[in-house]
């Protein structure tokens, strides 16, 4: 087969309409699909669910002197900020154990910034005539939604293989509107990239004009390898405290794609003042998180150590997923070359860069044939992809017959509308 | 034994030292006490404590085609908001169902507000010159510091036996920068009041000039009694339906006092347009909430009727203790005539009037006798109680046979605090 570019357009018309009939037989299958979220798959979720019996009777809920049932310990209960500080490289008392969700955390965190500002800040963001937050993309939506919604401007920063582009990141926090970045550094969402060294140390030593400027350092796939050993990484905590920017970086995990991605645990962790700060914000509105969820977690996985074992068999799940989707893309795509993707090693996504003007027009054709991807344009700051060229693909919930089925009518919509594309030009 | 009133003055100086040698006496005994906060105690917690034993395996977790362990279902699962709607006598469609805390979700509506404004908010109360806050008090110092933490006005309206005196809230909904009110329609915190059918009516009609007023009907001890029957209580969002209002009200309630103060199910119920409005914007800040943990209370509850049979065996535990408070009360203080206080048959709280100007010093003396009690005048806004008379009486978390040593310890206090200031005069 060859590449579409160097086809003529009679060779083109003959590759549509094979394609074209080949996409109708899909279509009348009425496939129900779904490559849509980053969702756990059911054999994942059985796989870890004698975390349900960790704590199953009253002496079961009593901790270090601790009655989970009752109220009380907002930061958390101790062995759960000792689990995470283990796995994430941090101290005990820069950790703040929240409920079940790290999005919410980051939520809370902007909001607040917002009404009543961080440690640091000269005011609250409403009170700034104007905010802009930093948006690496490919990037996470739900992450550009959040600071869309408390009104920032969403600047859009270019990833490269070692992460953002630090060039544009050190010239932009140059202005102080410029209040916080967006950060998945580990198997970037949805890029798979690990941040190189390098952009690890640029970014503990940013000097921003904005004093209370955030780093939302995201690390939900921090222990998430599925091929390979586990990779070990720096304590951003700790780098930005060296850096004398010790108040900079927000750090958050959580185990929903560890144990349950609707019932886990989730954590914030920054310097002890940040931690501190938070604590007494959040008492306003809780008077606690769920810790019998806390110390079932903690029970259950016990440490760093246990819990990447734990890891190895999620990748014994995952790894045959991701083959499947990189067997069709060689197959079906890579000889067209009109596309690109990377391969991650971990993480829960594969970032597909198709003909430039066409991933909308081909997830069009995805969902009228019964198979739903992450919207084209999703990864960009107000879901706006100017190249119209980066797709998500999120493999890890069907299994893997499906996900074959899936991938076969994915890459057809691909080529579908690239050469349709090609044929109206 | 006289009333205090009719003593003179060697009478009260020979009353106060033997009150002072009572109170040195309790001293030495070292005691650490706390009857400070509505937490249940490790009886009751044992006792509702299968349910953990509710959903122990993978098999467990499926509901009405749902997995709990994934995400989704941002607004409860099925059987979750089916149980709260008949527990609160609303609709399905009128109850977003959360994670473990009331008071998180209470706080989710203010802070929305602020930030984004309500259904019918002209603009964000963010950006209104000045917003106010009604505060019926003695009430709860949590509700009042989530309007205090946005900047609004706290506003005193006095307490009757029918709730809220109507008069005042009438005339000062006539102020448009009157934005809302903070209730606990039955067994308000701290006087266990219950609002008549009269106040009802009053709130579901009310006319006020804010096009979002909003009502907080903090419904935490809807099915609270530990004294006698079951008292039946209307549905305010059907109230307030009919009175043309339908999207004023917002209620509140929460499993923390029927089974994990830590570890309960927390709920939202409104008018559907209301619920609509909200789970969007809940959207942005959260994928789903804790549905293992709802799913957990909803087999362990099953439902109202069930629920008020587990209330019957909380009160069994608390009606003890709140008779030690009477019994200590009536024997202690009633003779000196200085103090008042309700009987209630159901909540958490006994709210205590002592002589005027004495009920901080009254707690002073406790604290330093190692008895330790809500703070005096937490249970106004700004935690002033302009008489200085308040005190909060919480008896459910500590054995019997230590309340009854608080509750000597306290009464010395209070006798003490009293004397010292008729010794004064």
């Amino acid at each position: 087969m060859l590449a579409y570019a160097s086809m003529d357009k009679s060779a083109l018309e003959q590759e549509f309409q094979k394609e074209k009939a080949h996409y109708d037989f899909c279509k009348s299958q009425n496939l129900a699909l779904n490559m849509a979220r980053g969702k756990p798959s059911k054999q994942q979720l059985d796989g870890v669910s004698d975390l349900l019996q960790a704590v199953v009777n009253a002496e079961d809920c009593i901790v270090d002197g601790v009655d989970t049932r009752n109220y009380g310990e907002l930061v958390g209960i101790r062995c759960a900020r000792e689990y995470w500080a283990d796995v994430l490289g941090c101290k005990l008392e820069q950790t703040f154990v929240g409920s079940v969700s790290s999005l919410n955390l980051m939520f809370d965190v902007i909001s607040r910034a917002y009404t009543h500002g961080l440690l640091h800040s000269p005011k609250p963001w409403c009170k700034e005539e104007k905010i802009k937050f930093l948006c690496p993309s490919p990037g996470y939506d739900r992450h550009f939604r959040v600071t869309e919604f408390f009104g920032a401007e969403l600047i859009t920063v270019d990833m490269t293989l070692d992460g953002p582009n630090m060039d544009q990141v050190e010239e932009y926090v140059k202005d102080p509107q410029v209040k916080g970045i967006w950060c998945v550094p580990k198997y970037s969402n949805p890029d798979g990239i690990i941040y190189s060294d390098e952009t690890l140390e640029r970014f503990a030593n940013l000097k921003p004009a904005a004093p209370d400027f955030a780093i939302m350092w995201d690390n939900a796939y921090c222990v998430h390898e599925f091929r390979g050993e586990y990779v070990d990484f720096p304590d951003i905590i700790q780098m930005c405290e060296k850096a004398g920017n010790p108040d900079m970086v927000f750090e958050f995990a959580s185990t929903s794609k560890i144990t349950f991605a609707g019932s886990g645990v989730a954590v914030m962790a920054a310097s002890k003042a940040n931690i501190d700060h938070f604590t007494k914000l959040f008492s306003v509105q809780m008077i606690s998180n769920d810790k019998i969820n806390q110390l079932r977690h903690v029970r259950y996985l016990k440490d760093k150590a246990h819990t990447l074992e734990i890891m190895q068999r999620h990748a014994k799940i995952m790894a045959p997923k991701f083959r499947v989707v990189s067997e069709a893309l060689h197959r079906l795509i890579l000889p067209c070359g009109f596309a690109h993707w990377n391969e991650p090693k971990g993480g829960y996504f594969v970032s597909l860069h198709t003909m430039p003007g066409t991933a909308k027009r081909a997830l069009e054709l995805c969902k009228a044939a019964g198979v739903e991807m992450t919207p084209a344009g999703a990864t960009y700051p107000y879901g706006i992809d100017p190249k119209d060229a980066n797709i998500r693909i999120a493999p890890s919930l069907p299994p893997v017959e499906e996900l074959e089925k899936a991938m076969d009518v994915f890459c057809t919509c691909l080529k579908l509308a690239a050469l349709e594309k090609l044929l109206m030009n």
